[in-house]
Protein backbone atom coordinates (compact mmCIF):
# COMPACT_ATOMS: atom_id res chain seq x y z
CA UNK A 1 0.00 0.00 0.00
CA UNK A 2 2.18 2.95 -1.24
CA UNK A 3 -0.43 5.70 -0.16
CA UNK A 4 1.28 8.88 1.11
CA UNK A 5 0.44 9.51 4.81
CA UNK A 6 1.44 12.23 7.45
CA UNK A 7 3.27 12.17 10.22
CA UNK A 8 4.22 15.01 12.82
CA UNK A 9 4.08 18.00 9.87
CA UNK A 10 5.91 15.60 6.76
CA UNK A 11 4.10 14.29 4.33
CA UNK A 12 5.40 10.74 3.48
CA UNK A 13 5.23 7.09 1.88
CA UNK A 14 3.37 4.70 4.18
CA UNK A 15 6.00 2.55 3.72
CA UNK A 16 8.92 4.42 5.41
CA UNK A 17 6.39 5.52 8.48
CA UNK A 18 7.61 4.35 11.74
CA UNK A 19 8.15 5.77 14.67
CA UNK A 20 11.29 5.28 17.60
CA UNK A 21 10.16 2.23 19.93
CA UNK A 22 10.17 4.88 22.55
CA UNK A 23 6.86 5.61 21.58
CA UNK A 24 3.93 6.14 24.26
CA UNK A 25 1.54 4.71 22.21
CA UNK A 26 2.92 1.26 21.55
CA UNK A 27 5.28 1.34 24.84
CA UNK A 28 2.32 1.93 27.14
CA UNK A 29 -1.00 2.17 25.06
CA UNK A 30 -1.38 6.11 25.87
CA UNK A 31 -2.97 6.62 22.28
CA UNK A 32 -6.52 7.81 21.01
CA UNK A 33 -7.42 7.20 17.06
CA UNK A 34 -10.06 7.64 15.25
CA UNK A 35 -11.48 6.74 11.51
CA UNK A 36 -13.55 7.77 8.57
CA UNK A 37 -14.19 7.52 4.96
CA UNK A 38 -14.24 8.96 2.39
CA UNK A 39 -17.01 8.40 -0.21
CA UNK A 40 -16.13 9.71 -3.60
CA UNK A 41 -14.26 12.65 -2.53
CA UNK A 42 -16.27 13.65 0.23
CA UNK A 43 -15.82 12.25 4.06
CA UNK A 44 -19.11 12.04 5.49
CA UNK A 45 -20.05 13.28 8.84
CA UNK A 46 -16.67 14.49 8.89
CA UNK A 47 -17.21 16.94 11.82
CA UNK A 48 -18.55 14.59 13.69
CA UNK A 49 -15.47 12.73 13.72
CA UNK A 50 -13.26 15.59 14.35
CA UNK A 51 -15.47 16.80 17.18
CA UNK A 52 -15.03 12.93 18.74
CA UNK A 53 -11.33 13.32 17.84
CA UNK A 54 -10.60 17.11 19.82
CA UNK A 55 -12.87 15.83 22.86
CA UNK A 56 -11.30 12.24 23.04
CA UNK A 57 -7.45 13.95 23.71
CA UNK A 58 -9.16 16.57 26.11
CA UNK A 59 -10.44 13.54 28.20
CA UNK A 60 -7.20 12.00 28.37
CA UNK A 61 -4.77 15.73 29.17
CA UNK A 62 -3.10 15.12 25.39
CA UNK A 63 -3.14 18.07 23.07
CA UNK A 64 -3.62 17.41 19.18
CA UNK A 65 -0.94 19.34 17.82
CA UNK A 66 -2.82 20.73 14.84
CA UNK A 67 -6.30 22.99 14.60
CA UNK A 68 -8.99 21.39 12.93
CA UNK A 69 -8.90 23.67 9.69
CA UNK A 70 -5.49 23.03 9.21
CA UNK A 71 -6.44 19.26 10.05
CA UNK A 72 -8.90 19.53 7.39
CA UNK A 73 -6.43 21.19 5.19
CA UNK A 74 -4.17 18.04 5.25
CA UNK A 75 -6.60 15.60 4.97
CA UNK A 76 -7.48 17.37 1.69
CA UNK A 77 -3.95 17.00 0.68
CA UNK A 78 -3.50 13.57 1.61
CA UNK A 79 -7.08 12.62 -0.06
CA UNK A 80 -5.77 14.65 -3.50
CA UNK A 81 -2.13 12.94 -3.66
CA UNK A 82 -3.25 9.53 -3.26
CA UNK A 83 -6.36 9.44 -5.27
CA UNK A 84 -8.34 6.78 -4.26
CA UNK A 85 -11.69 7.89 -4.34
CA UNK A 86 -13.49 5.37 -1.30
CA UNK A 87 -10.58 5.16 1.27
CA UNK A 88 -9.93 4.77 5.20
CA UNK A 89 -8.90 7.84 7.01
CA UNK A 90 -7.09 7.58 10.21
CA UNK A 91 -6.06 10.24 12.89
CA UNK A 92 -3.33 8.52 15.72
CA UNK A 93 -2.31 10.83 18.40
CA UNK A 94 -0.09 9.32 21.10
CA UNK A 95 1.71 10.45 24.17
CA UNK A 96 4.70 11.00 22.08
CA UNK A 97 8.63 9.82 22.31
CA UNK A 98 9.40 8.97 26.47
CA UNK A 99 12.91 8.95 27.60
CA UNK A 100 12.04 6.85 30.66
CA UNK A 101 8.79 4.85 28.60
CA UNK A 102 6.63 6.32 31.17
CA UNK A 103 6.08 10.26 31.25
CA UNK A 104 4.26 11.98 28.37
CA UNK A 105 5.97 14.42 25.87
CA UNK A 106 5.06 16.33 22.73
CA UNK A 107 2.15 13.98 21.07
CA UNK A 108 2.82 11.93 18.10
CA UNK A 109 0.38 12.76 15.30
CA UNK A 110 -0.50 10.91 11.93
CA UNK A 111 -2.77 10.61 9.52
CA UNK A 112 -2.86 7.61 7.85
CA UNK A 113 -5.01 7.05 4.25
CA UNK A 114 -5.83 3.66 3.02
CA UNK A 115 -7.87 1.73 1.10
CA UNK A 116 -11.08 0.31 2.23
CA UNK A 117 -11.55 -3.66 2.07
CA UNK A 118 -15.02 -4.28 1.86
CA UNK A 119 -18.01 -1.20 0.61
CA UNK A 120 -19.67 0.05 3.37
CA UNK A 121 -23.36 -0.40 3.66
CA UNK A 122 -23.19 -4.15 2.22
CA UNK A 123 -26.34 -5.53 4.05
CA UNK A 124 -25.70 -9.05 3.66
CA UNK A 125 -26.56 -12.20 4.95
CA UNK A 126 -26.17 -11.29 8.87
CA UNK A 127 -23.21 -11.87 11.09
CA UNK A 128 -22.44 -13.72 14.10
CA UNK A 129 -20.97 -12.52 17.70
CA UNK A 130 -19.39 -13.61 20.26
CA UNK A 131 -19.85 -12.96 24.22
CA UNK A 132 -17.12 -10.87 26.49
CA UNK A 133 -17.06 -10.08 30.13
CA UNK A 134 -15.43 -6.42 29.53
CA UNK A 135 -16.11 -2.70 30.31
CA UNK A 136 -13.89 -0.11 28.37
CA UNK A 137 -12.15 2.41 30.35
CA UNK A 138 -13.80 5.94 29.48
CA UNK A 139 -15.53 4.30 27.48
CA UNK A 140 -16.77 7.46 25.20
CA UNK A 141 -13.14 8.21 24.13
CA UNK A 142 -11.94 5.98 20.94
CA UNK A 143 -8.23 4.35 22.51
CA UNK A 144 -6.37 2.18 20.89
CA UNK A 145 -6.87 -0.92 23.19
CA UNK A 146 -8.29 -3.89 21.27
CA UNK A 147 -6.15 -6.26 22.94
CA UNK A 148 -8.78 -7.74 24.83
CA UNK A 149 -10.88 -8.87 21.33
CA UNK A 150 -8.03 -9.42 19.08
CA UNK A 151 -6.51 -11.92 21.83
CA UNK A 152 -10.08 -13.78 21.14
CA UNK A 153 -9.38 -14.24 16.98
CA UNK A 154 -9.38 -18.25 17.89
CA UNK A 155 -12.56 -17.82 19.35
CA UNK A 156 -13.95 -15.80 16.65
CA UNK A 157 -12.53 -17.95 13.83
CA UNK A 158 -14.05 -21.30 15.60
CA UNK A 159 -17.87 -19.42 15.70
CA UNK A 160 -16.85 -17.82 12.59
CA UNK A 161 -17.55 -14.46 14.20
CA UNK A 162 -16.77 -10.94 13.14
CA UNK A 163 -16.77 -8.89 16.64
CA UNK A 164 -16.67 -9.50 19.62
CA UNK A 165 -19.79 -7.98 22.04
CA UNK A 166 -19.09 -6.69 25.94
CA UNK A 167 -21.01 -7.32 28.70
CA UNK A 168 -20.06 -6.13 32.49
CA UNK A 169 -22.08 -6.35 35.75
CA UNK A 170 -25.35 -7.89 33.84
CA UNK A 171 -24.94 -5.16 31.01
CA UNK A 172 -24.13 -5.34 27.04
CA UNK A 173 -22.60 -2.02 25.82
CA UNK A 174 -20.79 -1.97 22.75
CA UNK A 175 -19.19 -4.29 20.12
CA UNK A 176 -15.37 -4.59 19.19
CA UNK A 177 -15.78 -1.83 16.70
CA UNK A 178 -19.38 -1.31 16.40
CA UNK A 179 -22.16 -0.31 18.48
CA UNK A 180 -25.64 -2.75 18.97
CA UNK A 181 -29.19 -2.20 18.71
CA UNK A 182 -31.82 -4.20 19.64
CA UNK A 183 -35.50 -4.68 18.09
CA UNK A 184 -38.23 -5.93 20.28
CA UNK A 185 -42.19 -5.08 20.30
CA UNK A 186 -41.78 -2.81 17.46
CA UNK A 187 -39.24 -0.49 19.32
CA UNK A 188 -35.69 0.34 18.98
CA UNK A 189 -33.23 0.01 22.01
CA UNK A 190 -29.47 0.49 22.24
CA UNK A 191 -27.23 1.00 25.19
CA UNK A 192 -26.15 4.17 26.88
CA UNK A 193 -24.66 5.16 28.80
CA UNK A 194 -20.73 2.95 28.71
CA UNK A 195 -20.77 3.13 25.17
CA UNK A 196 -18.29 5.00 22.49
CA UNK A 197 -21.07 7.27 20.78
CA UNK A 198 -21.00 6.08 17.61
CA UNK A 199 -21.27 8.39 14.74
CA UNK A 200 -23.03 5.81 12.18
CA UNK A 201 -25.40 5.00 15.61
CA UNK A 202 -26.08 8.95 16.13
CA UNK A 203 -27.09 9.10 12.59
CA UNK A 204 -29.46 5.90 12.36
CA UNK A 205 -31.16 6.88 15.70
CA UNK A 206 -31.97 10.03 14.10
CA UNK A 207 -32.97 7.98 10.85
CA UNK A 208 -35.29 5.50 12.72
CA UNK A 209 -36.72 8.34 14.47
CA UNK A 210 -39.49 8.44 12.01
CA UNK A 211 -39.92 4.65 11.50
CA UNK A 212 -40.56 3.39 15.33
CA UNK A 213 -39.73 4.72 19.06
CA UNK A 214 -36.41 4.25 20.43
CA UNK A 215 -34.83 3.78 23.83
CA UNK A 216 -31.05 4.36 24.87
CA UNK A 217 -31.44 3.12 28.00
CA UNK A 218 -29.21 0.62 30.11
CA UNK A 219 -29.76 -3.28 28.57
CA UNK A 220 -29.91 -6.07 30.29
CA UNK A 221 -27.32 -9.25 28.80
CA UNK A 222 -30.73 -11.30 28.91
CA UNK A 223 -32.21 -9.26 26.62
CA UNK A 224 -30.69 -10.89 23.61
CA UNK A 225 -32.27 -13.85 23.76
CA UNK A 226 -35.32 -12.21 23.98
CA UNK A 227 -34.99 -9.52 20.94
CA UNK A 228 -36.70 -9.58 17.71
CA UNK A 229 -34.45 -8.55 15.85
CA UNK A 230 -30.64 -7.37 16.03
CA UNK A 231 -27.95 -5.23 14.45
CA UNK A 232 -24.61 -3.28 14.61
CA UNK A 233 -23.92 0.34 13.57
CA UNK A 234 -20.20 1.45 12.19
CA UNK A 235 -18.45 3.11 9.71
CA UNK A 236 -17.51 0.71 7.76
CA UNK A 237 -20.57 -1.21 8.26
CA UNK A 238 -23.40 1.33 8.41
CA UNK A 239 -26.49 -1.34 9.41
CA UNK A 240 -25.78 -4.97 9.49
CA UNK A 241 -27.84 -7.41 10.86
CA UNK A 242 -26.95 -9.69 13.15
CA UNK A 243 -28.40 -13.10 12.73
CA UNK A 244 -26.38 -15.18 16.16
CA UNK A 245 -24.41 -14.77 19.45
CA UNK A 246 -22.19 -17.15 21.13
CA UNK A 247 -24.06 -19.80 18.54
CA UNK A 248 -27.68 -19.05 19.86
CA UNK A 249 -29.85 -17.86 17.16
CA UNK A 250 -30.79 -14.61 17.66
CA UNK A 251 -34.77 -13.45 16.07
CA UNK A 252 -35.86 -15.88 13.28
CA UNK A 253 -31.92 -16.55 12.79
CA UNK A 254 -31.97 -14.10 9.45
CA UNK A 255 -32.36 -10.37 8.99
CA UNK A 256 -35.15 -8.69 10.47
CA UNK A 257 -37.79 -6.73 8.18
CA UNK A 258 -37.06 -4.04 11.14
CA UNK A 259 -33.18 -4.01 10.44
CA UNK A 260 -33.91 -3.83 6.20
CA UNK A 261 -36.07 -0.68 6.79
CA UNK A 262 -33.83 1.04 9.17
CA UNK A 263 -30.80 -0.09 6.72
CA UNK A 264 -32.45 1.59 3.40
CA UNK A 265 -33.68 4.31 5.65
CA UNK A 266 -30.46 5.01 6.60
CA UNK A 267 -28.47 4.14 3.22
CA UNK A 268 -31.14 7.04 1.58
CA UNK A 269 -29.94 9.24 4.17
CA UNK A 270 -26.39 8.57 3.99
CA UNK A 271 -26.12 9.04 0.43
CA UNK A 272 -28.19 12.17 0.01
CA UNK A 273 -25.64 14.02 2.81
CA UNK B 1 20.85 6.63 26.03
CA UNK B 2 23.31 4.81 23.57
CA UNK B 3 22.72 1.36 24.08
CA UNK B 4 22.19 -1.57 22.50
CA UNK B 5 18.59 -2.87 22.32
CA UNK B 6 17.63 -6.47 20.45
CA UNK B 7 14.80 -6.61 17.86
CA UNK B 8 13.05 -9.38 15.59
CA UNK B 9 17.15 -10.85 15.95
CA UNK B 10 19.17 -8.15 15.51
CA UNK B 11 21.08 -6.18 18.13
CA UNK B 12 21.32 -2.28 17.10
CA UNK B 13 22.07 0.89 18.85
CA UNK B 14 18.64 2.20 20.90
CA UNK B 15 18.52 5.43 19.29
CA UNK B 16 18.00 3.58 15.58
CA UNK B 17 15.00 1.02 17.02
CA UNK B 18 11.94 1.44 14.94
CA UNK B 19 8.62 -0.05 14.18
CA UNK B 20 6.82 0.57 10.89
CA UNK B 21 3.32 2.53 12.06
CA UNK B 22 1.30 -0.31 11.58
CA UNK B 23 2.90 -2.80 14.04
CA UNK B 24 -0.58 -3.79 16.40
CA UNK B 25 1.20 -2.62 19.98
CA UNK B 26 1.04 1.08 18.47
CA UNK B 27 -2.29 0.56 15.88
CA UNK B 28 -4.46 -1.58 18.78
CA UNK B 29 -2.76 -1.93 21.45
CA UNK B 30 -1.97 -5.73 21.72
CA UNK B 31 1.49 -6.19 23.30
CA UNK B 32 2.51 -7.33 26.09
CA UNK B 33 5.51 -6.92 28.32
CA UNK B 34 8.07 -7.53 31.42
CA UNK B 35 10.54 -6.01 33.05
CA UNK B 36 13.18 -6.73 35.44
CA UNK B 37 16.34 -5.62 36.80
CA UNK B 38 20.10 -6.41 36.83
CA UNK B 39 22.07 -5.96 39.59
CA UNK B 40 25.71 -6.13 39.50
CA UNK B 41 25.41 -8.29 36.10
CA UNK B 42 22.94 -10.74 37.85
CA UNK B 43 18.98 -10.58 37.74
CA UNK B 44 17.41 -11.76 40.47
CA UNK B 45 14.35 -14.07 40.21
CA UNK B 46 14.87 -14.10 36.29
CA UNK B 47 12.94 -17.35 36.23
CA UNK B 48 10.08 -15.92 37.72
CA UNK B 49 9.87 -13.00 35.36
CA UNK B 50 10.54 -15.20 32.36
CA UNK B 51 7.33 -17.72 33.86
CA UNK B 52 5.34 -14.70 33.48
CA UNK B 53 6.22 -13.52 29.93
CA UNK B 54 5.70 -16.64 28.31
CA UNK B 55 2.52 -17.19 30.77
CA UNK B 56 1.03 -13.98 29.35
CA UNK B 57 2.05 -14.49 25.80
CA UNK B 58 0.26 -17.91 25.95
CA UNK B 59 -2.98 -16.41 27.61
CA UNK B 60 -3.40 -13.93 24.55
CA UNK B 61 -2.85 -16.02 22.25
CA UNK B 62 0.54 -14.92 21.16
CA UNK B 63 3.89 -16.56 20.61
CA UNK B 64 7.44 -15.81 21.64
CA UNK B 65 9.48 -16.22 18.89
CA UNK B 66 12.03 -17.34 20.67
CA UNK B 67 12.92 -20.35 23.46
CA UNK B 68 13.72 -19.49 26.95
CA UNK B 69 17.43 -20.44 26.70
CA UNK B 70 18.06 -18.40 23.60
CA UNK B 71 16.56 -15.33 25.01
CA UNK B 72 18.92 -16.04 28.31
CA UNK B 73 21.39 -16.08 25.79
CA UNK B 74 20.58 -12.78 23.83
CA UNK B 75 19.74 -10.87 27.48
CA UNK B 76 23.50 -11.70 28.22
CA UNK B 77 24.59 -10.48 25.57
CA UNK B 78 22.95 -7.59 25.75
CA UNK B 79 24.51 -7.06 29.12
CA UNK B 80 27.42 -7.82 28.32
CA UNK B 81 27.33 -5.13 25.74
CA UNK B 82 25.97 -2.58 27.35
CA UNK B 83 27.62 -2.95 30.97
CA UNK B 84 25.34 -0.84 32.93
CA UNK B 85 26.36 -2.38 35.95
CA UNK B 86 22.67 -1.97 37.54
CA UNK B 87 20.05 -1.53 34.63
CA UNK B 88 16.44 -1.91 33.44
CA UNK B 89 16.05 -5.34 30.77
CA UNK B 90 12.44 -4.94 29.42
CA UNK B 91 10.64 -7.47 27.04
CA UNK B 92 8.34 -5.94 24.43
CA UNK B 93 6.37 -8.68 22.54
CA UNK B 94 3.17 -6.93 19.97
CA UNK B 95 0.79 -8.41 17.47
CA UNK B 96 3.40 -7.63 14.91
CA UNK B 97 3.21 -5.64 11.38
CA UNK B 98 -0.71 -5.82 10.23
CA UNK B 99 -1.76 -5.14 6.82
CA UNK B 100 -5.16 -4.73 7.67
CA UNK B 101 -4.27 -2.90 11.00
CA UNK B 102 -6.16 -5.55 12.90
CA UNK B 103 -5.15 -8.98 12.40
CA UNK B 104 -2.02 -10.21 14.12
CA UNK B 105 0.37 -11.63 12.21
CA UNK B 106 4.41 -12.29 13.17
CA UNK B 107 5.27 -11.14 16.64
CA UNK B 108 7.56 -7.65 16.66
CA UNK B 109 9.85 -8.58 19.91
CA UNK B 110 12.17 -6.59 21.15
CA UNK B 111 14.65 -6.59 24.38
CA UNK B 112 15.25 -2.98 25.61
CA UNK B 113 18.65 -2.35 28.11
CA UNK B 114 18.25 1.09 29.95
CA UNK B 115 20.00 2.62 33.10
CA UNK B 116 17.35 2.74 36.22
CA UNK B 117 16.37 5.90 37.15
CA UNK B 118 16.58 5.09 40.83
CA UNK B 119 18.47 2.21 42.88
CA UNK B 120 15.37 -0.33 44.09
CA UNK B 121 15.14 -0.55 47.52
CA UNK B 122 15.37 2.93 48.79
CA UNK B 123 12.56 3.24 51.55
CA UNK B 124 12.30 6.60 51.86
CA UNK B 125 9.38 8.93 53.91
CA UNK B 126 6.70 7.06 52.56
CA UNK B 127 4.74 7.84 48.97
CA UNK B 128 1.15 9.30 48.23
CA UNK B 129 -1.24 7.71 46.02
CA UNK B 130 -4.82 8.58 44.51
CA UNK B 131 -7.59 6.29 43.56
CA UNK B 132 -9.16 5.23 40.49
CA UNK B 133 -12.57 3.04 39.49
CA UNK B 134 -11.00 0.50 37.11
CA UNK B 135 -10.10 -3.31 36.41
CA UNK B 136 -7.44 -4.14 34.18
CA UNK B 137 -8.65 -6.86 31.84
CA UNK B 138 -6.97 -10.34 32.48
CA UNK B 139 -5.23 -8.84 35.35
CA UNK B 140 -2.93 -11.79 35.85
CA UNK B 141 -1.19 -10.35 32.44
CA UNK B 142 1.60 -8.09 31.67
CA UNK B 143 -0.17 -5.52 29.21
CA UNK B 144 0.94 -2.58 27.96
CA UNK B 145 -2.14 -0.60 28.56
CA UNK B 146 -1.30 1.78 31.10
CA UNK B 147 -3.52 4.83 29.54
CA UNK B 148 -5.93 4.93 32.46
CA UNK B 149 -3.34 6.37 35.08
CA UNK B 150 -0.84 8.32 32.17
CA UNK B 151 -4.23 10.21 31.62
CA UNK B 152 -4.57 11.44 35.59
CA UNK B 153 -0.91 12.86 35.74
CA UNK B 154 -2.03 16.39 36.26
CA UNK B 155 -4.38 14.69 39.13
CA UNK B 156 -1.06 12.89 40.43
CA UNK B 157 0.85 16.38 39.93
CA UNK B 158 -1.61 17.39 42.09
CA UNK B 159 -1.26 15.39 45.29
CA UNK B 160 2.01 14.90 44.93
CA UNK B 161 1.20 10.89 44.43
CA UNK B 162 3.76 8.59 42.34
CA UNK B 163 0.90 5.57 41.68
CA UNK B 164 -2.89 5.03 40.90
CA UNK B 165 -4.63 2.71 43.01
CA UNK B 166 -7.18 0.84 41.17
CA UNK B 167 -10.57 -0.37 42.83
CA UNK B 168 -14.09 -1.59 41.22
CA UNK B 169 -16.94 -2.99 42.55
CA UNK B 170 -16.29 -2.38 45.86
CA UNK B 171 -12.85 -3.60 45.95
CA UNK B 172 -9.36 -2.58 45.40
CA UNK B 173 -6.51 -4.30 43.29
CA UNK B 174 -3.38 -3.25 42.72
CA UNK B 175 -1.48 0.23 41.44
CA UNK B 176 -0.43 1.22 38.39
CA UNK B 177 3.02 -0.26 38.81
CA UNK B 178 2.91 -2.26 42.00
CA UNK B 179 1.05 -4.22 44.21
CA UNK B 180 -0.36 -2.95 47.66
CA UNK B 181 -0.41 -5.13 51.49
CA UNK B 182 -2.24 -3.40 54.20
CA UNK B 183 -1.12 -4.31 58.17
CA UNK B 184 -4.33 -4.51 60.39
CA UNK B 185 -4.25 -5.75 64.36
CA UNK B 186 -0.68 -7.28 63.02
CA UNK B 187 -1.66 -9.17 60.15
CA UNK B 188 -0.65 -8.81 56.49
CA UNK B 189 -3.47 -8.46 53.63
CA UNK B 190 -3.09 -8.21 49.97
CA UNK B 191 -5.55 -8.14 47.39
CA UNK B 192 -6.21 -11.32 45.23
CA UNK B 193 -7.14 -13.04 43.10
CA UNK B 194 -8.01 -9.58 40.23
CA UNK B 195 -4.15 -8.49 40.12
CA UNK B 196 -0.87 -9.02 38.23
CA UNK B 197 1.02 -11.81 40.45
CA UNK B 198 4.12 -9.19 41.02
CA UNK B 199 7.23 -11.12 41.34
CA UNK B 200 8.49 -9.16 44.35
CA UNK B 201 4.72 -9.38 45.72
CA UNK B 202 5.56 -13.11 45.77
CA UNK B 203 8.74 -12.78 47.66
CA UNK B 204 7.38 -10.52 50.01
CA UNK B 205 4.83 -12.57 51.36
CA UNK B 206 7.47 -15.52 51.42
CA UNK B 207 9.58 -13.05 53.41
CA UNK B 208 6.96 -11.58 55.79
CA UNK B 209 5.44 -15.49 56.65
CA UNK B 210 8.30 -15.68 59.57
CA UNK B 211 7.05 -12.45 60.84
CA UNK B 212 3.54 -12.22 61.23
CA UNK B 213 0.06 -14.19 59.73
CA UNK B 214 -1.26 -12.77 56.09
CA UNK B 215 -4.23 -13.10 54.16
CA UNK B 216 -4.30 -13.27 50.19
CA UNK B 217 -8.30 -12.47 49.75
CA UNK B 218 -10.73 -9.56 48.17
CA UNK B 219 -10.23 -6.41 49.94
CA UNK B 220 -12.82 -3.64 50.17
CA UNK B 221 -11.71 -0.24 49.28
CA UNK B 222 -12.86 0.82 52.90
CA UNK B 223 -10.62 -1.50 54.74
CA UNK B 224 -7.78 1.37 53.27
CA UNK B 225 -9.21 4.05 55.80
CA UNK B 226 -9.42 1.44 58.72
CA UNK B 227 -5.59 -0.23 58.01
CA UNK B 228 -2.43 0.53 60.43
CA UNK B 229 -0.13 0.78 57.55
CA UNK B 230 -0.06 0.05 54.00
CA UNK B 231 2.72 -0.39 51.63
CA UNK B 232 3.38 -1.42 47.67
CA UNK B 233 5.64 -3.37 46.28
CA UNK B 234 7.07 -3.96 42.91
CA UNK B 235 10.19 -4.55 40.68
CA UNK B 236 11.74 -0.93 41.35
CA UNK B 237 10.44 0.11 44.66
CA UNK B 238 10.73 -3.31 46.44
CA UNK B 239 8.80 -2.56 49.59
CA UNK B 240 7.84 1.08 50.01
CA UNK B 241 5.38 2.46 52.56
CA UNK B 242 2.59 4.62 51.67
CA UNK B 243 1.66 7.58 54.20
CA UNK B 244 -1.57 9.11 52.03
CA UNK B 245 -3.91 7.70 49.82
CA UNK B 246 -6.58 10.45 48.08
CA UNK B 247 -5.09 13.26 50.31
CA UNK B 248 -6.14 10.99 53.57
CA UNK B 249 -3.63 9.89 55.89
CA UNK B 250 -3.00 6.32 56.26
CA UNK B 251 -2.42 5.42 59.75
CA UNK B 252 -0.27 7.23 61.31
CA UNK B 253 0.64 9.49 58.26
CA UNK B 254 4.20 7.92 58.15
CA UNK B 255 6.27 4.89 57.42
CA UNK B 256 4.85 1.93 60.00
CA UNK B 257 7.08 -0.51 61.87
CA UNK B 258 5.74 -3.61 60.41
CA UNK B 259 6.69 -2.19 57.21
CA UNK B 260 10.02 -1.23 58.24
CA UNK B 261 10.52 -4.99 59.64
CA UNK B 262 9.68 -6.26 56.63
CA UNK B 263 11.30 -3.97 53.93
CA UNK B 264 14.53 -5.28 55.67
CA UNK B 265 13.71 -8.57 55.49
CA UNK B 266 13.07 -8.37 52.38
CA UNK B 267 16.28 -6.44 51.58
CA UNK B 268 18.03 -9.09 53.19
CA UNK B 269 16.58 -11.97 51.31
CA UNK B 270 17.19 -10.13 48.26
CA UNK B 271 20.74 -8.94 48.82
CA UNK B 272 21.43 -13.49 49.28
CA UNK B 273 19.69 -14.21 46.45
Amino acid sequence: MNTTCYINGQFLPYPDASLHINDLGLQRGYSIFDYFIEVEGGIPFFDDYLDRFYTSADRLNMKVPIGRKALKEKIAELLHQNKLGTSGIKLLLTGGYSEDLYSPSSPNFMILNLPVLHQPGDFGEGVKLILLDYQRHIPEVKTTFYLPSIALFPRLKEYRAIEVLYHHNGLISETTRANIFLVKNNRLITPSPGILKGITRKHVLNTAKDLLASEEREVRLEELWEADEIFITGTSKHVMPVIEIEGRQIGKGKPGEWTRRISEAFENYFSNF
